[in-house]
């Protein structure tokens, strides 16, 4: 997708010294957050980048990919986050918490709310067939966790967790709304997330699991 | 907002029965959540619910006022509810229960996911007030049930609930959060979505604020 970046921009070099790429992501970052993906020209899109149209089609095929590559970084270190926890042999509580709290923090920072696009109707065209691969990978990887959690506590008398694969998908579910509400809560209530956030949603999603809170244990 | 209807439709009687204003309502859901807002121009609405356009601006100001009509439609019902329930005197978790559960019930309800358009950045204009103020008074009720929920708990030695204006509104955040999730969850996997998810969803708001499972009753 990316293609090969180096040509110098039209327009010169990057203001920002982020580089012509990056300034193009950020305006659109910017604008789909603010004006809407649906009302954003390609035009706009270089006019607040400030580069010339042609240089953006240089960089990207279109206002698609500038949205294809913000929602990847929405994902992609959760997801690298989560290959990693599951090679690992701390107790599921433990990692589950870690994922959670790290995926807030991912999706509470930045300086726009890009969780709020994955809510765009224009999100089931193909060309975003990338982004919910790698979401799907995420989302298996909570229900990973999900299972084995409730597998841990299977044999603690505190435990409200119940088995069955039909409880198990709810309750994933569940633990996958709690961690992507804080997209919801950054757009209603922004002043509300702060850096304890990432770890009250962590804690909230071990309850919801049924972790008794016993056995939460510490982040790994 | 909404003008005196009753003046005939240029294109003669309402196709479906259910009235012009109704036929414009309903192409406004189904555009705004498959084309998006953005990208919907009244003639497109006027075409898909079969009216002129001139019809249209009869009942409506512009698309914005059909945006509006919509998104009350996704609170009014719950917000009635929260008022009937806070005059009531069953325990403070039962009637969070039932408010949550109804609230998840008419969000994942109707045939479009009409939350989703809540993260739209459109919303922060003015003429989208009265939503916001009518979500503003949703929000004091859960607010106003979870510290209630807390003061019964309170003398309870299962439960985990904590007090303090910091916790309660962290555990409203919450709260709202996993009543809301079923609108990402809803575009992301509609089919998870069935008559179990309201009580389930329910359930899940009683652990995160803390009520122990022996203390959560019955629905009011």
């Amino acid at each position: 997708m990316p293609r090969p970046t180096g040509r110098p921009r039209t327009a010169g070099v990057s203001p920002t010294g982020r580089g012509t790429r990056e300034d193009i992501l950020h305006a659109g970052a910017r604008l789909f957050c603010t004006v809407g993906y649906g009302s954003t020209s390609t035009h706009a899109l270089a006019e607040v980048a400030g580069v010339r149209q042609a240089t953006l089609y240089h960089h990207f095929a279109g206002k698609h990919e500038v949205l294809l590559e913000l929602l990847l970084g929405t994902v992609q270190p959760s997801l690298d986050a989560a290959r990693a926890l599951l090679a690992r042999d701390e107790p599921a509580a433990a990692r589950l918490w870690a994922l959670a709290a790290g995926d807030v923090r991912l999706l509470s920072g930045g300086e726009d709310n890009l969780g709020a696009l994955y809510l765009l109707p224009e999100l089931d065209d193909e060309r975003f067939a990338p982004f919910h691969a790698r979401r799907r990978e995420l989302e298996e990887a909570y229900a990973a966790l999900v299972a084995q959690c409730v597998a841990e506590a299977a044999d603690d008398p505190g435990a409200t967790a119940a088995a069955g694969p039909d409880h198990l998908g709810r309750r994933t579910a569940l633990v996958l709304g709690l961690v992507e509400s804080v997209i919801l809560q950054r757009r209603r209530a922004p002043a509300t997330l702060d850096e304890r956030t990432p770890a009250l949603v962590a804690d909230a999603v071990l309850a919801v699991v049924g972790v008794p809170v016993g056995r939460r244990g510490e982040a790994v």
